[in-house]
């Protein structure tokens, strides 16, 4: 088949806040072939931006367009995702945003191709003898403004049957070592001994790598899976004096990763235990399935930082539903009314709380026109006089 | 004093080709204080890409516009330049292209911030007692379609004066060895002997590091300065792989770093011999002044990369005008029109043959704004039905 179209979708919210939220808006990209199939994508990154990258005008041989990289493309199997995936990186190599951008084409294909050939994605990735694994989610929260709020923000979730959770951003980090400590306790006590309690820092610490050992001890009694992103994700360096520490818990870092290399380089040499990967970031499916070897290869976990809709969480899965060992999946609990709404059959947690990948054809969600309509926020931009991109009926 | 305007402008040729010629459009960055001073700089980057990350919507507290977290800031010595740019890394930490189009504001807020001391840059960044040492320019060009007449530019280019010149991209690596050694040896002769002959294969082999030893190897008796970007800017691994082989050449790599930690990264796990960073590219003159001195501590040589205007060539020798070890500077010795006439006073051979670093206030060059409002390409972003941007007169 070949590539007809390529369209673009800035969702948001009515108001947008300056908390960590990333669930208030988003960027969908769509992709027709001339049968009519489609496949859709959800990029974790600035709509606008993401956008300008598809559609900017042709400076040399090295900034192309993603659009015109894509559409004519012939689209038969793994390998053609592969080698167009090669060509876009090459063809726009010198725009910084290529790999942001790239994911949500990249997902989209990966949805095109399954639904083609009428597999799910993670069969596609991992061929006919894979078996998909289900996972055990963790609900993804931020943390409340205090700890008393936190406390019964966990024991929310431990009552929505919740046996893992992870608290992230917010207070952590600005009220001294206290009051990060009694963020931490509150989170235990709400949901209670037994359940998995993630922590996420945030970046707060920047490039102290004292701070954050001192932290890692301090949290270490309250039985933590990890300590996520207490340094910022260029920190590389800084990662690498904090495991030659030797902390007491867990390190997990990852989601910024933007590219293979950053992900490959926090994990050869910041000596990371677990290793957070978005899909909608760091170039897509193909992407994060590279960085998913690479972990398994390096002996150290793989997990999907997800927090968008549920169209990112299936791609998201896809990428590593295969992995028996890799157990624990993100998965967004919160979120704007867009992000929950965006599918028609979001991800359910079973009745033994696992979730499973969709074993539909593609990523196995459905998305809801009726809702891109309603947050949609048509883009039309203009160079040198001339209309270059307008945003089309969903 | 404080940031009153942020201000874009997007050049274009009225043709671009697939060239690899970066010099066929712009954008500059216009950042005036309160007073009516201003800076100017400029991004080697996608225009709208860059545009779109100055004036994006708000997506979450991670994802600002560049522009907003600019205007307003308060603006007196070289730290406040420091504190600015770790505040936008941090509150534009998701947008991948931050560090591209901050490049256009660091610079700007250097030559503004020059300009109101009475300082060039140089002096500003490495302290009173600094001196500036003029630089061998090393013509930069791309290799012409065949051997002869890359020979003939190679004579035309020692005809005009230049000691040093650099051939790159274009037929290298795309028709066979014996090709490629004919290139190679056409620059040599078109030079003559003794002159500095460098040599880019514009990241053609990709990740095979044994190819790139292979004309490593047979370039070595034509006496090349250097062997640039054999591979992918992201192959780190493959460089690491090449060096490790022992190449009869220096290896120059990091153009392509967009941040520091890829220089950082390509530096010390890569090993190459000479890094080149583009100040337009990993976020301006702060952060290229930070990779010169990881150089100095590393041992390795610091050069320019510089494919646009005299105002980028300015910016670019303030980061190492005070280096005397690091002698070599990459000069624009083609280009577009647009590119040639950008300022007024262009940067230009002294009698015997070097490039000084202008010594007056801020960069010390002054844009030509007929150039400007002749090759402008107005740009209108409308979002959600109303204009978030709009072009102002320059």
């Amino acid at each position: 088949m070949r590539i007809a179209s390529v369209d673009l979708f800035y969702l948001a919210m009515p108001s947008i806040t300056s908390d960590a939220d990333g669930t208030q808006d988003t960027v969908l990209v769509r992709i027709r072939e001339e049968g009519g199939l489609e496949g859709w994508g959800e990029c974790d990154a600035s709509p606008l931006v993401t956008i300008a990258a598809y559609v900017c005008p042709r400076s040399h041989g090295n900034i192309n367009p993603l659009r015109d990289l894509l559409v004519g493309e012939s689209l038969e199997n793994q390998y053609d995702i592969r080698r167009i995936r090669t060509r876009v990186l090459r063809e726009a190599l010198d725009i910084e945003h290529v790999h942001h951008a790239l994911s949500g084409a990249d997902i989209a294909l990966w949805d095109l191709l399954g639904k083609k050939l009428r597999e799910p994605v993670w069969r596609l990735l991992d061929g006919r003898s894979a078996r998909s694994f289900p996972k055990v989610p963790y609900a993804s929260v931020l943390f409340e403004d205090t700890p008393d709020a936190t406390r019964e923000r966990a024991r929310g979730l431990r009552a929505e049957g919740f046996q893992a959770a992870k608290f992230g951003w917010g207070p952590m980090g600005k009220h001294g070592e206290a009051f990060d400590i009694a963020l931490v306790e509150a989170g235990r006590v709400g949901l209670g001994p037994g359940a998995t309690l993630l922590i996420d820092a945030g970046t707060v610490w920047g490039e102290d790598h004292e701070t954050a050992l001192a932290r890692a001890t301090a949290f270490e009694p309250f039985e933590i899976g990890w300590l996520e992103e207490p340094l910022l994700p260029d920190a590389v360096s800084a990662y690498a004096s904090l495991q030659e520490a030797g902390p007491p818990v867990d390190i997990a870092a990852g989601e910024g990763a933007s590219r293979f290399r950053a992900a490959e380089d926090i994990i050869l040499n910041g000596a990371i235990d677990v290793v957070q990967i978005d899909a909608g970031r760091i170039g897509g499916i193909t992407t994060a399935h590279d960085v998913r070897l690479l972990a398994a290869a390096q002996g150290i976990r793989y997990v999907n930082h997800t927090f968008k809709s549920h169209l990112s969480l299936a791609a998201a899965l896809h990428v590593f539903a295969s992995a028996q060992d890799f157990d624990l999946c993100e998965y967004p609990a919160g979120g704007s009314e867009l992000s929950r709404k965006l599918v028609r059959n979001p991800i359910t947690r079973r009745k033994d709380g696992l979730v499973a990948t969709p074993s539909e054809p593609g990523l196995g969600v459905e998305i809801d026109l009726d809702i891109v309509r309603r947050f949609l926020k048509p883009v039309r931009i203009e160079v040198g006089g001339g209309a270059i991109h307008e945003t089309p009926p969903p």
